[in-house]
């Protein structure tokens, strides 16, 4: 056999590996770009729905047992990239953020800042950048969850002589809140479109720079800074947090209608205090109601993220200033929420996968 | 001893009796309007602070008491009328309602509406006549709560043609909601000042007749519905809902200056979900934290009205559409808002206690 008929064999065996987590095989993918064979070397090349740091390594493992199939011996070499995302007009701010997740709830007291916050912090224990907009006006979490509370916002002046503002560092997450740039009365007596623009110098006027991604903690409800999010920045997706009662799901269909509008798509939900554990039995109760996330998944034909317990430890770590998944006492919490990022991104990555259609195929 | 001095004896006497919820002498509250002998008959005259409802037979009890010290064996007659608290300038369709108060929270999902919602039920079952207005416009849930999901409010013409709404009578209240007059999606996309504009309407195009109690559950926040309720309507206080955790207490300090700000004087706080009791073991547990509202409480200084538990059954039955404290598993929650609204109407006694110079003293 010829070098360009084996290296188009193990093509062809590459092309039936599945992606571990879109559960479609690579060849549909168009994710084998090429295989070349070099000095009896073999070099995959393989172009992914972004993000890949999390499927990497078992992808990898995958090809390398197809290529063995073929070639036991042979050394092999895999290139992975990651598919370039089209999106809309960005913001220079956010030219270097790679993922843009809105989090969002109908009703306020769900728990939204807190799960957003140890998602972040989640996220960047797994190793990504990321960073975290807090939006919410009235009542700016951010500051109290990273414990950074009557901290002013940093800033620089940039070439052009523009005020950037620097965003604080803290477990991981790069962190800019209304709650830094906004005094505490002023919220109050700001309308709308006036908070839509204070809103946006926090998306532009900030040095995020590079970001795996950028979690954008959204207001309760469905007012001008949702509006004003979809249309100036190319969103990857909103993800919805609940409680599961009735009067809560149905604020947040509501909610999840809006964005559909502005066809920001729903990449899932988090049922946020969905159970109560005993501290002294064991016991597990539903003071919320259960499964509703579930029903309301189903109903929104999206997915249900996960399921978080109401735990005293969310509450007093956020107290602390200290994320449930950094507390010392926090290793259940980081189990759960290392779940739940792997779930979001996994959700980004379908979503990836149903929108943006492959390239056209190239031969080198 | 001649009649005049008599009655004067048991004047004094009578001037010494404490009004139970004040601890004040009806003589220093000016309340003892006269005492009359006539045939043998005591006839004492009282007039008191309002609402008297519950605290007329205590106090009627400790009166007879007295007088009995000197007169044995005398008839009394004890005639009690309210005393008039001024008010500022009410829309005619508040004109026959008494006692005014609005129900809010820095924060949202706190249990405010479930509240507010069972509250107005308890007054209702003390024997009280009571309306509820539900002005949340993002999230209006007195339809939900009281199983009133997809009614319209009904209307009339009155003699001068305007349309008057009819609220709803369920559990004894008189309910009107934006959910009767909004559409869901229309509420996304009304700016503030219509938003106030819709709220008056409510205010002021329903029927509500005579009402003892009128309560106004607000949206959370402090936006332009509250502003306008403030300018509007003479509100006896408000009652601020809140959870236990810190990041609530901060929204609830924000709401609580923006009412100091406007003139609203704040009757106390209500601590909602402030414990989890086990249902196999009986353990309470303090899921967000303990004894925040008392903190809270003491700093804003005013007080604690009462502490209610997480609960599931307030839960369930709110998405059954019966208030828990008509629930027929709901005992415990009806003696828990019973008690809440003795608080709630102690504390307007003693509001209006401070506030209302009582009048010059007549002879007759």
């Amino acid at each position: 056999m010829d070098t360009a008929a084996l290296a188009d064999q193990l093509r062809q065996r590459v092309a039936q590996v599945r992606d571990p987590e879109l559960g479609v095989p690579l060849g549909e993918l168009n994710a084998v770009h090429a295989v070349r064979l070099r000095d009896g070397c073999v070099e995959l090349y393989l172009e992914l729905i972004p993000p890949v740091r999390w499927i990497a390594q078992q992808l990898e493992q995958a090809c390398r047992l197809a290529i063995a199939e073929l070639l036991p011996e042979a050394p092999v070499e895999i290139y992975v990239r990651e598919r370039e995302i089209p999106r809309g007009s960005t913001p220079p701010s956010l030219s270097e953020v790679k993922h843009m997740l809105a989090i969002a709830s109908g009703k306020g007291g769900v728990g939204k800042s807190t799960v957003a916050a140890n998602l972040a912090v989640a996220l960047a224990q797994a190793g990504a950048t990321v960073g975290l907009l807090d939006a919410d006006i009235y009542g700016p979490s951010a500051p109290t969850l990273f414990g950074l509370q009557g901290m002013p916002l940093h800033a620089r002046k940039d070439e052009h002589g523009r005020v950037i503002g620097i965003p604080h560092q803290r477990y991981g997450v790069r962190v800019a809140s209304m709650g830094f740039v906004l005094q505490r009365d002023q919220a109050a007596i700001l309308r709308g479109p006036l908070l839509a623009g204070y809103f946006m110098t926090l998306v532009e006027q900030v040095d995020w720079g590079q970001l795996d991604f950028l979690l954008f903690d959204l207001p309760p409800g469905t007012g001008d800074i949702h509006l004003t999010l979809a249309q100036k920045v190319p969103l990857t997706g909103v993800v919805l947090v609940t409680t599961p009662q009735e009067l809560a799901l149905a604020d947040v269909r509501r909610s999840a209608a809006m964005f559909h509008r502005v066809n920001v798509a729903v990449l899932g939900i988090v049922e946020n205090m969905s159970y109560f554990t005993c501290s002294r039995c064991g016991h597990r109760e539903f003071p919320f109601g259960e499964s509703g996330g579930e029903r309301l998944a189903e109903e929104l034909q999206t997915v249900l993220l996960g399921q978080l317990p109401l735990d005293p430890l969310l509450q007093r770590a956020s107290d602390e200033g200290i994320p449930a998944v950094e507390h010392p006492a926090g290793a259940h919490m980081r189990a759960l929420f290392a779940e739940l990022a792997r779930c979001v991104v996994r959700e980004i990555r379908r979503h990836y996968a149903r929108t943006a259609a492959p390239p056209p195929e190239i031969q080198l």
